[in-house]
């Protein structure tokens, strides 16, 4: 039998997240019993929403419990199986925490075709990132062409797809991203119309020239300062999608809507969504993100930090935007 | 040919409105031409959404301009007619303005009939107003059986109906509304399950009293603190309609959602609207107030002052919460 690690949840932040909040530890991994199936992981997958759970007061999902294994999507392959539906070999995505190995009912766990996506795009731009920016685009924000849509944290794993996914509707799609290296990647590769660095001095300035049209979508993963000044751009009938704000997720900086008023001038809409509530719709798009992405006409960026003990780092990082489109661990 | 008297913007206010912003203006109205019709005006309504049209900075509609005779809906009667779709005598509704008579065109002019409901109703809970909670009611916040719905300025033209829809769709009905006899009549007449004073000392409490099952619905009439304290008990899918800020239209205090992250952690939406969006629903809307509010399943209160030259008074003081239901101006 293997021998697994994994990380737990040591104590609850105050402010921001440091090595202290984790742990790491090692046990015995037990084998299948009948139903189950163990599954090795290939790669763990770092996302914002992690930051929520760690804090004890009321966020969109329960909290992480502490001296568990932090929670977090996984994809890899079964090595050993006492469930009909999965055979030693198969590649599958799941929950599995951040963990080598994962023993499991086979609940939660969906075996995935890594012969056109790379397996690790399962929990990228084809796996809840991916379906997080089409429901944000497709039922939020629903951009009609020539319409101005607004992308803040504009290459990271879901902004790079909602990107794509306006300019494929025609939309002119304006991202906002930390440094130029990011900037440069969003209009190069990503098809941005135009990105703005918000860590530039210009910031305020350089956004208002790239909205000469306004704003009539705005898919928001960031909040605080770069939030505030793209509402001042509104056009009448503006959607807003707030699928994030990783800029308050440490309390230091709240995310505000100064005046109400910018709402009922426009007959505007914000809409805070989470995409593990719609569920339905998970199907359809994931059929439209692997097709895209197989056909090379979605394109997507990796950080990728290697073995477990480095997620921590890797996290931390992330939730100051040090990565680089989607943040993985690679766990083998 | 009867003399006209009107009041026209004088001037834009700086932070509240004041006596010195109108001025009355007598003027000759000529005979209709062909195709024309004059009509007598008998009431005034007098709205909240006047005092944003008085400032020039961006509102959802056109700024008043200085010097004309003031917006306003009227109901009144036909006195002259070389309009075939008008006889003397038949009632109407329209956008006559701050004034006596009105010569028109016809567009715009709606005949309205006076036998089941008052005259004065259609520019009440069977006109604008009426359809405004209707939309709120029916297109934003779309009230479950048993949820709960707050509404602010419970009393009012709008607020009254709000509280009575939703009550008939089976949802709990809380208002909140400026001193105690609105309150009572809240609860007494208009069926509010409960009504909170957002003028008494204890009101943070109260309000957070009244629910203790959270907010489903909030339809915004207000802002500021009220609406604060409001969104704190939000249930998860919540659906906020803002239909007005009267707390901030002064510009001395600022309605803020001070953390983005109710929305997130609730997946909860905010819409503006404005009712003139959406002329596609009042037919539908009309003919089902009118059907409740004539078989006195619609209940309202009215506040009339007497006398054009009374309507600026009359105006700042429904500003200031005032007026008692439907403030109206009785022209003749």
């Amino acid at each position: 039998m293997p021998r697994n690690k994994g990380i737990v949840l040591a104590s609850r932040p105050q402010g921001e997240a440091n090595a202290s909040n984790f742990r790491l530890i090692e046990n015995e991994i037990g084998e299948p019993g009948e139903g189950q199936v163990l599954v090795k992981h290939h790669y763990l997958s770092l996302d914002p929403y992690m930051r929520g759970r760690m804090d004890e007061s009321k966020s969109y999902a329960a909290s992480q419990n502490l001296n568990e294994v932090m929670i977090g999507g996984t994809v890899g392959e079964v090595v050993a199986s006492k469930n009909p539906n999965f055979k030693v070999g198969d590649h599958v995505v799941g929950s599995g925490g951040w963990q080598l190995y994962q023993l499991s009912d086979g609940r939660g766990l969906q075996k995935i075709d890594t012969r056109r996506v790379p397996i690790q795009a399962y929990v990228g731009p084809v796996g809840m990132p991916g379906v997080t920016a089409w429901y944000g685009v497709n039922k939020v924000i629903t951009p009609k062409k020539g319409e101005t849509v607004v992308v803040s944290a504009a290459t990271g794993a879901v902004g790079s797809v909602v990107g794509q996914l306006a300019k494929a509707k025609g939309a002119r799609a304006v991202g906002i991203a930390g440094g130029r290296d990011k900037c440069k990647y969003a209009t190069d590769e990503l098809g941005y119309d135009v990105c703005v660095d918000h860590r530039a001095p210009d910031f305020a300035e350089t956004l208002k020239a790239a909205l000469p049209n306004g704003v009539d979508g705005l898919f928001e993963n960031v909040g605080g300062q770069p939030f505030s000044l793209t509402m001042r751009r509104l056009n009448a009938f503006a959607r807003i999608a707030i699928c994030g704000l990783i800029a308050s997720y440490a309390g230091k900086e709240k995310s505000s809507l100064e005046d109400l008023r910018v709402l009922l001038v426009n007959r505007a809409r914000i809409e805070g969504f989470i995409v593990s509530d719609h569920l339905d719709i998970w199907p359809e798009a994931l059929k439209e993100l692997v097709e895209l992405a197989a056909t090379g006409k979605l394109k997507w960026k990796e950080t990728i930090a290697q073995g477990l003990e480095a997620a921590p780092e890797a996290f931390f990082g992330m939730l100051k935007g040090k990565n680089f489109g989607k943040q993985l661990v690679k766990l083998i």
